[in-house]
């Protein structure tokens, strides 16, 4: 049993398309990506992707939260688009972050499209070429904002107050990048609009590489969320302010990072302290405040909830016993997602040739389990062989990637068939 | 017994000087105050000394290395000062640091030439008033450039490649600001020039308080130095990433601030981690890299060497145990400064009317301490009711800022006449 699409096919599609953005947003000295919304190298990609969308006669839309919707109607269809295949990922990534997570959907849907195309197939329902925008969060603090937005989960005035590190808000680089912040809200036709929503990425973990299987389908992402810890005490002399008059504020955080380890060991998950700030952050000054970004997910929410709650428990405590003001605030929580079985299981049909596809969870966020609150969604993963991801090191085989766009190929064609 | 010099004529010819600079760099946020060398404010600051300076007929002349002398020469000298009384501090300020670390020396000399001029003293040798420059290292991370530049022990080469947050050099700094950066080196001129550098500072500390004493003089400035660490892991997603899978700097960091502080209790001494670089600093990102910088401060120079080497080692294990790099480089290292009893006891002398004046120790450094080696020099101190300092909270009871331009006065005429 084979596929409609041969590997070497899906080649001579998806490698021009990704060596056309290689070199966007990177970092010569890391090899690292820096793609922030609304930022330059971001700007770039879009004009990429509105490029890529009129070379195939497709046309672009951008809805009011600035998401790229690149249009195949069936022949003849007029009027608003409706019950669609639609694929897609993001185009931005995290500081210093890879190639592959985002770009990767994108490029392979694109390629999808001529793979489909080539083969003379006529779409029953409208396809749509989606890049969702601000997925990492990398900017404003809040992943999904694009996603989020549309669906309704994310209110525009809370958004538009982000602010990036620099001070600049969601709504002033809105502005600068020539778009209209009071447009932003949810999309009414998303519902209407969105047949099934399916979001190919490159595996952020090494559970296919030990199976030694290219693809995976996607099961349910974790709940996970973020929380601001800020720790409170007094700036002072480094040199001059004997250690008992001291109010050091670093001395509880290095105990929360512990904590936070600790605590997601116990309970089988993963928390993390990536993102500090520390004020004023002088050589001879002990802080007078250290503020660390909390990331934590589980396998349920019974058990996020308990993990979070003994890190602040443990924190708290180390800051009272410093005589440290402490403060835990939940900057986002995203609920689990069960990816629901009805569309998983006609792409399973349609993979079938590739045998039994794993199914697998994933522990990273995505646009499809934002809109699954609203919409049918599924995710194919591609196999990364070091499981590294939001690193210059983040990696798949080009032969995987080739894989993975012909197996969306293959989803869509039996789709919209 | 009494002094030449009423606490309420210094108030008259301090507080009308220190009202002046109050406002400039004062972050009004937090009151703390950001005056960084050649950056604006310091630039006002400067004009506002040479302003100082030509309000009372004295000649401004700037060093090689940007430092500012005011010199009150006696009747009929003519050719170079020599053999001077100098007295000063500096003008910049750490991050969100107090009003009086640096301004009250300066501001305090001012009013001294005027009192000592008002009782129609006339000196035998030159008095200059000095503004070191770029004391605290706020912006290009090595403390006291412009007294270290003076004296030899900071390579011209070497200053001019220091980069500030924003990557400037010194060098670019320097022209920005309209030096010339070729001019930087030894002050041939230091030795002939200075009989004695008095600087009078608030207090770093709380000793004074606790002995219920206004003003101290100087013993000794502890051995110091900041050493920068670096952790280096592997960046990687930090949902998808499972714990065991893991090589987080974080944890290496933490375990280190927890080292330092345990092991600045064991030797008596201090340690501090103020200053946090994360990399890439990104929320759902575990991080490539945490750089921060160890301040160590001890007694006496073994004691200081044991220190830094033990945290080293604790911090080298946990890195080791985490599969973490690490790494240490000295950034600088300040020997211990005695100061000589000789100019202490004639200062002693002066302040006889004030009792048996504290002579105590200071951990913190001072550009007294870097003039130490080549010149006579000694401290005052002012007291500092809470021992806070380099903080908004910073503070010294006004009576106690005119009872230390007093002293200086009495400290002044008594080696001018």
């Amino acid at each position: 049993m084979t596929g409609l699409f041969a590997t070497d096919a899906a080649a001579r599609a998806f490698d021009p398309l990704w060596d056309e953005i290689l070199a966007v947003g990177r970092d010569p000295g890391t090899g690292g990506y820096r793609r922030f919304a609304w930022a330059d190298a971001d700007l770039t990609l879009r004009e990429w992707f509105t490029g890529c969308a009129a070379a195939r006669g497709m046309d672009v839309e951008i809805d009011r939260n600035g998401n790229l919707w690149a249009w195949w109607l069936p022949p003849g269809w007029t009027g608003e688009p409706e019950n669609a295949f639609v694929t897609g990922s993001h185009l931005d990534s995290v500081p210093d972050g890879g190639a592959f997570d985002g770009p990767l959907g994108v490029v392979s849907a694109f390629a999808a499209v001529d793979l489909v195309r080539a083969r003379g197939i006529t779409p029953r329902v409208p396809v749509a070429v989606t890049c969702f925008v601000d997925e990492e969060g990398a900017r404003f603090g809040v992943a999904c904002i694009g996603s989020q937005l549309s669906a309704g989960a994310l209110a525009p005035e809370r958004a538009l107050r982000l602010r990036d590190g620099d001070g600049v808000t969601l709504a002033e680089a809105l502005r600068a990048a020539g778009r209209d912040p009071a447009a932003l809200g949810p999309d009414p036709l998303l519902a209407k609009r969105i047949g099934v929503f399916v979001e190919l990425h490159v595996e952020q973990g090494r559970a296919l590489d030990l199976v030694d299987r290219p693809i995976a389908l996607a099961s349910s992402i974790w709940p996970h969320g973020r929380w601001e810890f800020t720790f409170s005490g007094e700036a002072n002399h480094a040199g001059a302010t004997r250690l008992v008059d001291r109010r050091d504020p670093m001395l509880t955080f290095a105990t929360a990072v512990h904590a936070a380890r600790g605590t997601a060991e116990k309970h089988r998950a993963v928390a993390t302290f990536g993102k500090v700030l520390v004020a004023p952050n002088g050589t001879n000054a002990i802080p007078s405040a250290v503020r660390a970004w909390l990331d934590a997910r589980a396998a349920d929410e019974a058990t996020l909830t308990a993990l979070v709650a003994e890190i602040e428990t443990l924190a708290g405590k180390a800051a009272a016993e410093g005589g440290i003001g402490f403060a835990s605030e939940a900057e986002s929580r995203s609920p689990i997602v069960e990816f629901p079985p009805e569309p998983r299981a006609k792409l399973s049909a349609a993979l079938a040739h590739l045998g039994d596809v794993p199914v697998i969870p994933t522990a990273a966020g995505h646009d499809a389990g934002v809109l699954a609150e609203r919409v049918p969604t599924a995710m194919l993963f591609v196999r990364n062989p070091t499981g590294v991801s939001h690193s210059p090191h983040e990696f798949a085989e080009a032969v995987d990637c080739h894989r993975g766009a012909a197996a969306l190929a293959e989803v869509m064609a039996a789709w919209v068939r």
